[in-house]
Parts: structure tokens; C-alpha cells; sequence
């Protein structure tokens, strides 16, 4: 893991950067298995062209990080103190350069940046550290595609209870309970977001909420859900009908299958982010309901649930093996109905390697 | 609500700024009564000293902030559109002043800062509009109280169903996953954060996480939970014995139970968060654990579960009626115990309003 570290360093010297810093908690816990957000508080992992990296952290996560393993110096502050000042001092201490900074310009907030120069007066922030770590992250490793496998397996089991548990008259919010019991329960440690489930026509707002909605005979229930296991995450969706389905919502579902499949299928290595949502995008237009899919087709994820592929229109990146993300086409009708079929994969040379295998095809939930 | 937004308008007049960029989802819940966390896209709300505000939202969120009842414009974008491209389009439609910006010093990032400077380019962002708002939030209005009063009692029926789910040999994880299942299945919609559950000498680690370990007899379990209610949340804190309690556990509970107990009882408009700090820690410290007390007292809360007010050393802040924190002293004791007990009050002019009544006394869990 620390050959990462080794690799931002070699960075920071080719393009004369004096120090780097690093306060985003996930990027935190990639490069040092270290993982904990600090919430308003200060941890940072700083880096030097040749002096060793430190963390800096609350006290009371230092005995933590030394749990994690962390070979290097990690220094704690009180909440009493003035954590920038502290961390200049620590700088200070172990170079003299402290001018060019490589920063993570999508991460530092103008104050913390005006607080590190009232420590650090000839600080300059112009350099990016987040594209490198987003590149080492964007590319799986075969052990971090295991534990992505695992969470898959155990977002398949969630569904499973989430189905078990729908019963007339529920609401989602006690469906979306029983679901999270019964994945905790054995033994899942944390939901990697909240747990989206959505009965009928309230599944048409796409990023609504769990909530007091009652199933009845004939809806269609949403899940959107994913867990975590050692660190790695899953996202995964299945739209299901209880009871009874109409020819009208099993001609919707199928648009989406349809589209879902057809960007399964075609991801290839080489292909754009781009060119991928279209296929998917392509099949819902052309059935007629493309301006009910309102969202981009999927995004990256790994140790946390949003990283920084964007399969959306338009985005030139062009997609290689290693690289993880969903592939989630949705029809969304106000008043009507919402269906969103997903699964997260990883690219290989073959193609799509999903972490989620349970069934696509339209399921009716007796 | 939108008196808020008046007195927003009201202030950028005044200090003679152009244009009053908010970004921070929490805010914008506060002021719009509309929330939703955009994750990494942009949710911004955009004020003027003359012309009216607009919300700039993800598409998918478009008819979400109309549902809300938010009577100015709502502008949506595409994930493939530059969204800042957008915002300065609508911003220069509506004035031609766009140079002093009031921004969320705290919240901004550098890069999007650069983004926006992309499409306004002489836009200066040195104005600072969290502190007006955070002042907004710090005094809770007669309804927000209410709010959290009904959260703090949702709270006190959590503690009862994790109290309830305890027994020989069950992990932390299956004792959290009951507590939740009966608390959401009961109607609350979210938790405010992870259900914190540590038995035993796992809990002597105040910012771990809930796991694997497994209830003995004699053991000590720590419950750190919140609800939300209305967009208000709870935080609150309850260590209990299981089946037996030895003098050594008891003395270090007492200790704790003493310190929170002073702190809470004299509590009072006009001192300093920074004397309240100490009227705790003084207890801990002077009982021979000071080394073991390592955070700070407690911290504000409201529409969010960490909120501007730090009840910490040194901390010049005067304490006001009408805010609301946590009084949470705690001792940890490497491989040996951790206990914390934690309200959440309502300071008033005769003092702490607690938001929660669960017993404090040491309570045996048979």
C-alpha cells in the first residue's frame, strides 16, 4: 500500500513540489488504511519530495492510526488548539522549502487554505495532488476487486431480505428497516449510503427518500442499496413488482432491461464514458422516454460510493480495464411510476465483471 | 423561513457585496426548506441585495425544490452541462455587479472557486457569509426546539430498544441492527449518523466504530445515537452495565456522571462555552482521569449534528438562550473501558432544557 506513497513522492519532486497535502478522509484511507472522517475537524496525511510523510490527526484517533499500522510520525492536537498552526510546525521542522504546495484543489476550502498561510506565510496552493490519487484509485487492484466482489455478494443477500420483508400495507420505511436488520445482523458493519426504497409512483423522483409510502398490491418497489466490506463498497439497484404487474410497467421495466443490458454488453475497454451512456441512453430514447432518464448512466466507486468517473454524455474519458463503475438507466414518470435497474461493475479486457448477480428480469414478489 | 433570505438580501446591501453564493446543503435546507445532499454535484443558492434569489439544482432535484414550496426561480442542469457555465449565465442575467462575491469561506473549495472565476471573471470571493448564517442557526426559534424536543424523544426510545437487544454473547453490530430496525420500523426515517454500539474495553476508543465484538457479562455498552425529525436531529449518549458492574466501573461512571451532571446543572446564559468546558473536565481531572477526557465537551446541533458551537477549552464564546449542544464528557481507558454519557440541550434563561430523559444513573441490564 505505502508504494503509493512512494509513488506521490517521486511526484512531488519531478514537478517541484515542496509539500503535499492531503485532507480528503477517503483519499486518507486509500494510500494509508487508515479510514475515519473527522467530520469538521483536521486529518491530514502531508507529504515531502524526501522527508518522511506524517499524519496529522484529533488525539483521540492517534492510537488508531498506530492500530492501522501506520509506519510513519503521526502527530495529535486537542481541540483546544489551533490545528493549522501546529501542522506549519511540523512542517517547518522537517524542510525549509515550504513554498509550492500540491493540494486537492476539489477538497481545500479558501479558509483552511487562508488558515494554512497565517502558519505557512510563502505557502502557494496551485498544484493538484487529486488527479494522481484519483488515477491510482480509478485502477483496481486484484484485491481491492475481491473486496468489491464480496460487498457485491453481500448487496445480493440484501435484496433478498428487502424482497422477503414486502408485505401489503408496509411501508418502506419498516421494508427498509427489516432490510438493514438482517444484513447487519449478519455481520455487515455499515450500509455504504442510505438505503433508497420506493413504492410506486413515489420511485418517480430518483433521488427522493425512504419514507412512509404503504406497499399495495400491483407497485412496483425500488431498491437502491449498498454495503460495506473492508473498506470497499457496493451500489446496486432492482425495481420489482408485488403481487401483480401490468403490461404497462412490464413495458417500461423491459425498456430499462433493455438499455441496462445493451450497456453491459457492449463496455469494452478502449470504448469513451461517453459513448457508453449513449448506448443506454439511445435504447430509452428511442422507446420513447428519454426525457424521463434524467441522470447520467452511472458513476466510479471503490472505497467510497461516488469516485471520479462520470459515465455521463459527453465525458471523453475513455475506459480501461480496472476501472469500476455503475451502470444504472432509469424511466422516472411523475405520478405515474420509477424504475432503475443497476449493477456496478469492473472493466476487464473481456468486458463488464459485475460485483451483483441478482436477477434482472422482472420479479413478481408474492 | 424566507425572512432569513430577507435579512441575507438585507446584509449583502449593507456590506456592499454583489452576489451571495451558498452551497453548503445543510444552509440551503435552513434557508429554502428544501434539502438534499447533491453529493458531488452542485446545489447552490444564489442571493442579491435587490434582484431575488435562485436555487441552481441538478435536474433530477428540479421538481423536489418546487415541492418545497420554494416560490422564486429554480434552475436545473445536466450531468453533461458545465454546470458554473450555467450559474454565471443566470447570475449575469440578473445583475450586472458580479464582482464582490460573499461566499461559504468554509465550504468553498479552490477549485470550484476557479470555476466560477472560469465563467464570472472578475469575481472576488473575499466576503463571508457563513458567519451570519451560522448565527441564524445557532438560535433555535420556538419550532426548531420543538422539532428536536420530538427527536430527542425518539432518541430516548432508541436507548430502550438497544438496552432491550442486549444479551450474552451478541456483537456490537446485531445489538445496533435491532436498535435501528424497531426505531425506523417505529417511524423515523434516518438516523443523524452511524449508531455508535462498543462493549467492553472496545469502547475505550471514543471515535471507533461499531464491530464484532461480543457482550460478556460484566461488560460496559456505550449507545452514541441520533434521529432526525423534521429535518432536526438528536445526540445523545447512554453507557450500561450488563448483568454486573464492578466498584471499579461504577467509581469511573460515577466520575463521568458527576462531571456531566455539573455541567448541565450550570449551564447558564452569559457564561463562556470554554468555562462550561471546564466545569466538567475540573470533575474528570481532579478524580485523577484529566489524561483520559479526550475531546472536547460538546458541540452544536440542529438541523445538522455538528454545528458551529464548540464547547471546548479556551473557547470566548458567550453562551446565548436559544442554543443547542451536547454536554458529553467521557473517560477512556486504553484495554481497559470507555464510558461516555451525552445530552442534548436547549440553553434557556434559567438553563440547560434537555432534549433527552433517559435515566443517567448506572443502570444493570439483566
Amino acid at each position: 500500500m505505502y508504494q503509493n506513497i512512494k509513488e506521490l513522492q517521486n511526484w512531488l519532486n519531478e514537478t517541484g513540489h515542496d509539500v503535499g497535502y492531503i485532507s480528503d478522509y477517503h483519499a486518507i484511507s486509500y494510500l494509508t488504511g487508515f479510514e475515519s472522517d473527522p467530520i469538521e475537524r483536521i486529518l491530514a496525511l502531508v507529504l515531502f519530495p524526501q522527508a518522511d510523510p506524517f499524519i496529522f490527526a484529533p488525539a483521540l484517533e492517534v492510537e488508531a492510526v498506530k492500530e492501522a499500522g501506520w509506519p510513519y510520525p503521526v502527530y495529535g492536537y486537542q481541540d483546544s488548539q489551533n490545528p493549522f498552526a501546529l501542522i506549519g510546525d511540523h512542517i517547518k521542522a522537517l524542510t525549509h522549502q515550504t513554498k509550492n504546495w500540491a493540494v486537492e484543489q476539489g477538497t481545500l476550502t479558501l479558509d483552511r487554505a487562508k488558515r494554512i498561510q497565517q502558519a505557512v506565510p510563502d505557502a502557494q496552493f496551485n498544484g493538484d495532488i487529486t488527479p494522481l490519487i484519483e488515477r491510482m484509485r480509478l485502477i483496481k487492484t486484484a484485491s481491492e476487486i475481491e473486496k468489491m466482489h464480496h460487498a457485491g455478494d453481500d448487496a445480493d443477500r440484501a435484496f433478498q431480505f428487502g424482497f422477503d420483508a414486502l408485505a401489503e400495507g408496509k411501508s418502506e420505511l419498516e421494508v427498509m428497516a427489516a432490510l438493514e436488520y438482517h444484513i447487519k445482523a449478519s455481520g455487515v458493519p455499515a450500509m455504504s449510503f442510505e438505503t433508497l426504497v420506493q413504492f410506486g409512483q413515489h420511485a418517480a423522483n430518483p433521488h427522493g427518500s425512504t419514507g412512509q409510502t404503504k406497499l399495495q398490491n400491483g407497485d412496483l418497489a425500488l431498491f437502491d442499496l449498498g454495503t460495506v466490506y473492508d473498506g470497499y463498497v457496493s451500489d446496486s439497484t432492482r425495481t420489482v413488482a408485488f403481487k401483480q404487474v401490468s403490461d404497462h410497467q412490464r413495458d417500461i421495466y423491459n425498456v430499462v432491461l433493455e438499455a441496462q443490458l445493451a450497456a453491459q454488453d457492449a463496455v469494452k475497454p478502449g470504448m469513451t464514458a461517453g459513448e457508453l451512456d449513449g448506448i443506454a441512453r439511445d435504447v430509452i430514447t428511442k422507446a420513447g422516454y428519454g426525457e424521463y432518464f434524467v441522470h447520467r448512466l452511472g458513476h466510479g466507486l471503490g472505497s467510497s460510493v461516488h469516485e471520479s468517473i462520470q459515465i455521463a454524455e459527453n465525458n471523453e474519458l475513455v475506459l480501461e480495464p480496472g476501472m469500476a463503475f455503475s451502470i444504472e438507466p432509469g424511466i422516472y414518470i411523475p405520478g405515474d411510476l420509477g424504475i432503475r435497474i443497476e449493477d456496478s461493475i469492473v472493466l476487464t479486457e473481456n468486458g463488464a465483471d459485475s460485483f451483483t448477480h441478482s436477477s434482472k428480469e422482472l420479479q413478481i414478489i408474492d
